[in-house]
């Protein structure tokens, strides 16, 4: 398979030690040119330094490098914590003489909290990472798998689109796999294209594909200290600004690949055996849609439900009846992998034991629950709730 | 033990056949005289029907009578279940010719959801409960008895106390395990007191109680269909209505009591080995107190750290920052079973192998998480996250 690397990117990922297993834990990725970049980033209030650090510098018009380290998250670390995060943007300007600034670097920690980084091992890391820069495919897999902790599978996606008569590249990389055992924390997602975008566009594109898509997973919804997603937009397939039109095209194929990257964490969930998507339509607001998604696949006795391989439509429609926003029971409508199991509010007959094989031979479960209120939709995936799980995160840690 | 039960109030519970277990699934009580009565009812918009008939009628001056049947909601039931819940009520003024009238009873249901209620075995149930009407200890836990589903433990509280010079005696029963496998849902609780109250003050108090007891409970956070509670109080210790100094240390009895109901329920939650009690204190105010310490509650990753005898301080500070409340991390405090873990935003040194002995050693983990903000403070219960609890409820049971 070949992935389609945006024009004027280089890639690295390197084992530095901070893992005790030895494994990749030091990405760097570095655009040639000065590329506008744009952030989003966790809603918890405790956040860790290099979030503080990135959400200051974005919206950012000349972007040069994004570093980041795994293994170690940087949370919890206090005034130390904000001193090596800035230090790792320090590092990867030193390794460019004057072409690259500080303030024109990202940064990124996930693994355990409460820990200060390891920074003789980080320093290393990075120059080791800087020396091997490259825009292989090689390069860009191990940068992707430099980024990833509890992950069983990496997490890329990349594609080549025609946009008003230009070919421009869109590349992306991303970790997750739930708030993370031991003491893991942090989805991080970074996209890269090779499109001329402005900083305030790529900013205003990354915000509305982050709520159709990372906004919309979770696996035990637990908000995490480090999430941060970036786009990185350097305008090498060269050309003037996108058109409104084109714009909008770039859009939609950046959310798309949005969601195909944030549909990967939940499917790579702790211990999980389903994807669950959790479709709404007719709510009366996209807000209330997203509410009640979110509600249903936020319970653990649906998650448990679907571990099971039951078809447990009383569970769904009482999540829904929780999700703090007016419903109207006599027009719920609920199917399951399209089975019909309640419609307007009352319970249908169907063959229980075709539906609970649906859910068994299946990875991916699907809830449509129709509101009958209005034209608010949204979809929301999950993970389902396991032994496994369980027994992952109750292991003893600290 | 001697139950101090109020005076003027008859018990019953008989297995009617609802449940397949033969146990017992219908109680009814009655007060010898009109009650001023008052109820709490679950926040979730999709309700069963009896919820509707009683959130209509309370509070009420003269209730009479309590129906409940366990084994089956009458949830998503629609307008059937609608009329089987006000002819339990007909059936029960029926054994008592004249002096009760249908509107003077409250009903409530626990069970599977979306099955029409066998009314035939409900009404031979009543009419024998009402045959065994009696005000002895063993009819009082008959009664308890026959509300309980997935429980294992029977739930019940009495005391006897001095206000104004005058003896009253209070007696509390309650049900629930989780929201609950296979299909059950619901937490019941019924108070019984000879103090005399208006339906007023009676509404009031159990407002304020429930918000102290029963709304800070979890086991898996999912809001069931039937959740109600309910207040009588017959009068019958005689003596004039309180003085405002009587009715508050009536109301400290009571809050007491429902205290001790409710944290029966997460102690008997499905699968559960600890009761987590999440102390929050500090906080700008009670209801941010109640979002911090409810949504530390609800994290699985803090209920599976505590399966795991694991001190996770991370986990649980990382829970506080996503509770949807400003949270100053630099003044966070933390302690587990008073083991000091993170002060003043930092993690502090400590004996990890002695913390887990202690979460090992005591069926409750205290958890104390002050915010340094203010005054606000609210303790939450609820229980841990068990690979118990996802079998339970993962057997398939549609």
């Amino acid at each position: 398979m070949t992935h389609h690397l945006p024009v004027g990117f280089r890639f690295a990922g390197v084992g530095a030690g901070i893992k005790a297993s030895g494994k990749k834990d030091v990405t760097l990725i570095v655009s040639d040119t000065p590329a506008a970049a744009a952030g989003v980033y966790t809603q918890n209030q405790v956040v860790a330094a290099p979030v503080v650090l990135c959400r200051g510098r974005t919206p950012l018009n000349d972007a040069r490098a994004v570093v980041i380290n795994s293994g170690n998250a940087n949370a919890c670390t206090g005034a130390q914590g904000a001193a090596d995060a800035a230090r790792m943007c320090e590092i990867v300007a030193s390794c460019y003489a004057s072409d690259v600034q500080p303030e024109q670097t990202l940064v990124m920690s996930t693994g355990v909290i409460g820990h200060f980084l390891p920074m003789e091992k980080v320093e290393a890391g990075i120059r080791q990472a800087a020396s091997q820069l490259d825009g292989s495919q090689q390069a860009f897999l191990d940068a992707s798998d430099g980024i990833l902790t509890t992950d069983i599978g990496r997490k890329v996606t990349t594609r080549e689109c025609r946009i008003g008569g230009r070919t421009v590249r869109i590349a992306g990389i991303a970790k997750g796999a739930g708030m993370i055992g031991p003491n893991m924390a942090t989805m991080l997602c970074c996209v890269f294209t090779d499109a001329p975008l402005s900083a305030a566009q790529a900013q205003h594109m990354l915000s509305v594909a982050a709520n159709k898509s990372f906004n919309n997973i979770s696996v035990e919804g637990h908000t995490s200290t480090n999430d941060t997603m970036v786009l990185l937009a350097n305008g090498q397939a060269g050309g003037a600004e996108f058109s409104d039109r084109e714009q909008a095209e770039f859009a939609e194929h950046l959310e798309a690949m949005c969601i195909e990257l944030a549909k990967q964490i939940p499917t790579d969930g702790e211990g999980a055996t389903h994807l669950i998507e959790v479709r709404v339509s007719g709510a009366a607001s996209e807000a209330d849609a997203r509410k009640i998604s979110h509600t249903v696949a936020s319970s653990n006795l649906v998650k448990t439900a679907v571990y099971g391989c039951d078809p447990n439509w009383g569970r769904i429609v009482s999540a829904a009846g929780y999700a703090g926003v007016p419903i109207e029971s006599p027009k719920l409508c609920l199917k399951i992998n399209g089975i019909a199991l309640f419609e307007n509010g009352e319970p249908l007959a169907f063959d229980a034991k075709a539906a609970s094989a649906s859910i068994k031979n299946n990875r991916t479960t699907l809830v449509e629950l129709a509101v009958g209120q209005g034209d608010g939709a949204c979809t929301h995936w999950t993970s389902d709730l396991t032994v496994a799980y369980v027994e992952f995160n109750s292991e003893y840690t600290t």
